[in-house]
C-alpha cells in the first residue's frame, strides 16, 4: 500500500466520488479507520488478496485523476495565495480606521473563507 | 448533438483531458471550429455515424464527470464570490488614503487574480 496516508486522504477528498462503492469502503477502512488488510478481509468477507487488489486499484485511479486534472496541486497553490491574501488583509487593517473600509474588509474576509478551493 | 455550445466548451475546459485523443479532436472540430458532422467525417476519414457516436460519447463523459466532481458549478460559485471580493476591495479603496494600506490592497488584488478557480 501507499505509505503516505495524508496524500491518500487528500486524493480521496478530491476524487473519491469516482471510485466504486466497494473501493470507497475498503479505501476508507484502510486509510481513514486504520484497519489492517486482514481485518478488512474478515469484516467484508473478501479474500485478503481481494482487499489488496481493490486498494491498489483505488490508489491508481485516484492518482490517474490527479495526473489528468491536477486538483490537489491547484488546491495547494491556491491555499498559498489565500494565505498571502489574508496576510495582506491584516496589513490593510493595521493602517486604517475608517469604519466603512473596515466593514468592507470584513466582507472580503467572509467571502474569502467561503471560496471553495 | 447538444445544442448548448457554451456549456459544452466549459465542460471541455474542465474535463477535456479525460477524453481520448480522437474524442478530443472530434469534439474540438465540432464544438470549437464549427465543422459539421459530414465535414469531420470527410476530414478524419471516419463514417458520419462514427463521428456522431464519438461526439455523443464525449459529451456523456464530460457530463458524467461534472455530475461526480461538480467543478463547473464550483467555478461559477467561486466567480460570484470573487466579484463580491473585488467590489469590496474597490469599496475599501474609496475610503482610505494610507499608502501602506493601498499597497497591501494592491497585493490582495494581484493574488486574487492569480487564484486558479
Amino acid at each position: 500500500m501507499n505509505s503516505d496516508f495524508v496524500e491518500m486522504n487528500v486524493l480521496y477528498d478530491f476524487y473519491g466520488s469516482l471510485l466504486t462503492g466497494k473501493q470507497m469502503d475498503i479505501f476508507k477502512m484502510y486509510y481513514m479507520d486504520d484497519y489492517s488488510l486482514g481485518e478488512i478481509s474478515q469484516e467484508l468477507n473478501i479474500s485478503r488478496q481481494g482487499v489488496y487488489d481493490s486498494l491498489k486499484r483505488a490508489e491508481s485511479i485516484l492518482k490517474y485523476y490527479e495526473d489528468k486534472l491536477g486538483l490537489v496541486k491547484k488546491y495547494n497553490d491556491n491555499m498559498e495565495r489565500l494565505s498571502k491574501i489574508k496576510r495582506s488583509v491584516d496589513e490593510v487593517k493595521k493602517h486604517i480606521s475608517d469604519k466603512k473600509a473596515l466593514e468592507a474588509l470584513e466582507d472580503i474576509e467572509k467571502e474569502i473563507d467561503s471560496l471553495e478551493l
